[in-house]
């Protein structure tokens, strides 16, 4: 099997890994495509120095084992948190916050880099035959995007600026877009990647603090970002939270407190509308480089729109 | 007139003041007392190097002159807050956010420690005869510590921790525990003050991180705590920040975002209930020191719960 293995430091192409076994309740997914995520970079740089085992979350592939038969053979794409179901979280409707959780690729379950993976047979989706693999791969992180949809409630043509222009805000931008009736302004620093964004959004080049929004996304995954974000942010507005970073940002809270911003972090979301999102053709992304599993190194360093590696040769 | 007056430095003691003028549509108020708040000393540490004139904004005072005849020689609390009536935030139900604010005893708008003050007659909130003057000047502080019954919903039961043990922790305690069911923590430093919180709350002296809560309130006033706090919060809780200070906080994003925080600035809040509180006796608070006006520098020093300046004499 080949496989790409997270030592602890260092990650390794293999070939001798044996194929996994389901679990109970588990089904058995010939991978695809698996698409390289800012997490994996990060992981990569020590963001889980306890992980061991195979990387990569983002994935499609074909059911080839499972206790459900209506998918077997099925393309799927899946979640990625592996619950318990009895904690406080698992028992109060906030499952994706397990105390016991494992996630795939990430934490105590080996991941999408591999010809072979398995997960919990509830957290498959199983994908319309229309759509090809090149398309569903962008299920996890359009499911991370919209989960701002779920959080934030957007009056008709609420002023909303977005922060980046990188792969998550173009997704964030294009579901907005898609889904809420809103008034989308982008910042962003590179204006070859802002051409992506215009036809949903109005686009600036720079912030001008002077201009303020009922809600502030902060999709730059830069902690230096997060002034602009509040400056940026109405009183009583909301500002949605989407990067992570190793540093701890530096933040003036009395501006918080006494414009009394709501500020909510914002992590994985909803499968089936994003999957909606991409079979109707709502969302439509910039096409994937696909690279072959041996070429782990290389397409870490792409700079493409979405990177992925190639099971199916 | 006796007056403490700022002069974007120093404060001093002036008695050569002459009584102010009501605008169109103000009242004038002869103060009885006027109580000493953080912000105050934050003034007189620089935080307002613009402002020049009358320190003093939590007051209660007898109405002399006033275009509502119903209030004249009635007792009286008042809003502190001067809005346009037009901006977006005055015409978006968000009048304390007003981009014209001026604020008494803060901002453009002589303040409370005088004998007497103006305030536009809509700010007043007229007093019950038999709530005395004594305690009837906690109604600023109570009402900003009854803002977060505003803006967060409790269930039945919420776990709630409250951080620190001060003046706005105590009426924030107060508060909750006279208007919602919710099963309280408190942590504070020191143990003499917790002893004033314990008929309302669970008390601990040290925060154990192991335990979380749907809700926790940060009113320590030390940018410090504010990790504490994000690591008390359950995922996808709600964190509400009472606190200003100059320093920055240096805040783990990352846990906010992967966690799900909602964090929350809270500032100013409702009169009435406040003011309800006080006459029914649901909420009671420690009492006042008085000082004379010539004392205000002794008043500032008092470490007592609540300090104030009394003009009856």
């Amino acid at each position: 099997l080949k496989a790409i293995v997270f030592d602890g430091r260092n990650s390794h192409f293999a070939t001798d890994l044996p194929k996994p076994l389901p679990e109970p309740g588990e089904s058995l997914i010939q991978v695809e495509l698996a698409a390289i995520c800012n997490t994996d970079r990060e992981i990569l740089k020590g963001y889980r120095p306890d992980y061991r085992g195979v990387l990569g979350h983002e994935f499609v592939g074909i059911v080839r084992e499972s206790p459900d038969p209506s998918l077997l053979n099925r393309r799927v794409v899946g979640e990625i948190n592996l619950t318990c179901g009895l904690c406080l979280y698992c028992s109060s409707g906030r499952p994706h916050h397990c105390i016991e959780r494992r996630a795939l690729g990430i934490n105590d379950k080996n991941g999408a880099f591999a010809g072979y993976l398995t997960l919990p047979t509830s957290l498959l989706h199983p994908v319309d035959e229309a759509l090809p693999a090149e398309k569903a791969v962008f299920c996890e992180p359009l499911a991370a995007a919209l989960r701002i949809t779920e959080q934030v409630e957007f009056a008709p043509g609420t002023p909303v600026a977005l922060l980046g222009d990188g792969r998550l805000a173009l997704m964030i931008c294009q579901s907005l877009a898609a889904t809420q009736d809103v008034d989308l302004t982008v910042f962003g620093r590179h204006p070859e990647k802002l051409a992506l964004f215009s036809p949903y959004a109005k686009t600036f080049g720079a912030i001008d603090t002077e201009d303020t929004f009922e809600v502030v996304v902060d999709a730059t995954g830069n902690p230096a970002s997060l002034s602009d974000a509040i400056a940026l942010t109405r009183s009583e507005g909301t500002l949605v939270l989407k990067s992570t970073y190793a540093e701890k940002a530096h933040i003036d809270i009395s501006m918080v407190v006494v414009r009394e911003i709501r500020m909510i972090g914002s992590r994985c979301g909803p499968f089936k509308p994003a999957l909606e999102l991409l079979q109707t053709g709502k969302v439509d992304l910039p096409p994937l480089t696909c690279f072959a599993p041996e070429d782990f190194k290389k397409a870490m360093e792409s700079k493409t729109f979405k990177a992925a590696l190639d099971f199916r040769s």
